[in-house]
């Protein structure tokens, strides 16, 4: 599993009934390899929030899945350089998120209220003349089980930052006294 | 909701065809106050594994649960000092756990193999004739969806530790630097 992006970014999250409201999503893009019992790649994409721990949106594409999704949004590229073109995107709209009028905004869509289901990201570009839609995915929201392995995973990586952070703490301490005795003598 | 107890202690694990073995396990004891619609309280034990994120057996016991639990298992106390004798039981267990034969023992026995399904949790003392069983509950097996509460909780609690953490770390390297400019004034 290789992370190739994981970046809080700004995202306009609207749902049926609701009124549209600026989040702060998490997108992370990883690219698995499996190699038994056949040789394949996936790109995953997942939207998760830091903030709530049960919001998790994700997808899949294998190499088959995004034939059929270069054919129907007509993009351009390969399965191999999609993910830096996709990453790109994300870039861009990053880079506009704090201005009043961003050109590349992300925007999550579903049609339930509240925001429950299946849901659909996009990377869409405004300009003088109309909407652009760069990029759609279809993201499906996490089962329970999905959730739990996603929770265990956070669950590990926070419990390794906070070990690191209490050695980093006692070594400070160590450090300091030390210092300190010795500029008292 | 009330917690009562919770601590690491040591427990027999024993599942069919799987060899028996130690293992530190977090017991919980936590009281539910519920007032509507209707008041009701509720005990709840819970095992989990600070090791293992997956790890979590429960159940939950109503005032008529306790009824025939306390029928059933021949018990003498009401249902409101239920959770301190059964309290007491496990620091009993605790108390001989580092003894090389302790006289209480607590057992988690399961009919599967892996560790799967419901499991009994029983409290146990070993005489020179007889095991007697002081305690047995039937635990079910955490659900995706328990999983995935108790993992948020978690990461919850992990969070707010590393903060605080992180808090002192500031703390400690604001006040050790001070002092120490002072000294080397």
């Amino acid at each position: 599993m290789e992370q190739l992006f994981s970046q809080v970014l700004r995202v306009s999250v609207r749902c049926r009934d609701c009124e549209d409201r600026k989040s702060n999503i998490r997108v992370t893009i990883q690219l698995q390899l499996t190699t038994s019992p056949i040789h394949r790649r996936d790109l995953l994409v997942r939207l998760t929030d830091d903030a709530d721990p049960f919001f998790l949106f994700s997808l899949s594409i294998s190499e088959e899945d995004f034939q059929s999704l270069k054919v129907q949004q007509g993009l351009l590229v390969d399965f191999a350089s999609f993910p830096q073109k996709f990453i790109d995107l994300l870039k861009l709209c990053c880079s506009e998120q704090e201005s009043e009028n961003p050109r590349f905004v992300l925007n999550l869509t579903c049609q339930s209220a509240p925001l429950e289901g299946p849901a659909s990201f996009s990377v869409v570009e405004t300009n003088a003349f109309k909407h652009l839609n760069h990029l759609s995915l279809r993201l499906a929201q996490g089962s329970d089980r999905e959730l739990k392995d996603y929770l265990a995973a956070c669950l590990a990586s926070m419990k390794a930052e906070k070990q690191a952070l209490d050695l980093k703490l006692k070594k400070t301490e160590d450090d300091l006294s030390r210092q300190l005795s010795y500029a008292q003598q």
